[in-house]
């Protein structure tokens, strides 16, 4: 099986994304060097990365067909097959997450969420169930969940992560501002929007006292 | 002025997050070497980091103090000073984001929002007034917003930076999947959940197709 960078993978969505709108557009063919100009990205790199995952080729000068491109795209990042995922921790940004309806469209689908507090469970947010935390592992196996999305405070997170790794889940979307430890077997993906903002408060203040001291 | 790597800025919200969490649980002084276990770091570089913007210095073997700890990694993120934005793209995410109360206690305060559909403007969004994309320059500059959240889709991306650019924004918080091309003047960060998620997916299947094949 082939190997790819993260940086590589990031970029599959995008230009997935880009041509997605440039169908509803109305547009059937498109070219490596458009892309490229669209994306900041090289030619050269845009014209790798679809050889790379796309059964077709583009021709010189007729560029790619859309559709075509769009379907292999989406068969290689597993959108065919989506992701069938729990939610752990529905308090604000956990809540977020679940009404926010963009998800369906990256292949991801949260069936239930889970929570500790009596205030969050045995409710639905956004149609979906939210149940005690006791019930956490059953639901897992029994529904044979192997990817979780974890929004529980900090100071949960690693025992959450323990328990969701111990009932088989294989894959960990954590937005909690924590480094998991954590078994190998279990791959995890950060996000961190805290951390993102304080780089970009960080890079403001570092260039305006440049301009102005 | 010291500089710092994007990694050691993204590490400032973590260490408050945990510090903040022990100071609820009721706790007076912290040590590295915890902080490090806890968050999986090294000993070496918590305490750099920290060194690198506190005004008071641990202690051995007494540890140093979590309140003023707090207080002098809220001053370096610039909490005290809070961040005004106003959020561009009011749609299913610009609206989770509205909705989303977390982003204050990381010093983020966005003021109104701005949409180019008649679905979303003229209405409030978790009390925040959506106002129609022709006030947005107007706004910008009448209300002094430096920063923006960009939520438009990818396709209104391009022309939307360049109108902030133009309206006096120095820093763009971008979640549209795209790179922007603007002014050097104005910083921008990028989040992508869709691309973290296609590598979250990407990684998952990698494994399981070692362990089975």
């Amino acid at each position: 099986m082939k190997t790819f960078s993260n940086n590589q993978l990031e970029r599959y969505p995008l230009y997935l994304r880009l041509l997605s709108d440039l169908r509803d557009k109305g547009e059937t063919v498109v070219s490596s060097p458009y892309i490229a100009a669209k994306l900041g990205f090289s030619e050269e790199l845009v014209r790798k990365d679809l050889q790379a995952v796309c059964v077709e080729s583009g021709r010189p000068r007729k560029g790619r067909s859309i559709d075509d491109t769009i379907s292999d795209l989406e068969a290689f990042l597993g959108y065919s097959e989506p992701m069938r995922a729990i939610l752990v921790g529905a308090g604000s940004l956990g809540g977020a997450l679940l009404r926010f309806p963009g998800f369906e469209s990256s292949g991801l689908y949260i069936e239930a969420a889970f929570d500790s507090s009596p205030d969050h469970y045995g409710k639905q947010i956004a149609g979906k169930d939210v149940y005690p935390m006791n019930e956490l592992s059953d639901y897992i196996k029994r529904h044979n969940i192997k990817l979780a999305v974890l929004t529980v405070p900090s100071f949960a997170a690693q025992e959450v992560a323990e328990i969701l790794a111990k009932a088989g889940i294989e894959g960990i979307w954590n937005f909690a501002p924590v480094a998991l430890e954590i078994s190998p077997k279990v791959t995890v993906e950060n996000i961190n929007l805290a951390s993102s903002l304080a780089v970009l408060g960080h890079r403001m203040k570092e260039r305006r006292n440049k301009h102005h001291g």
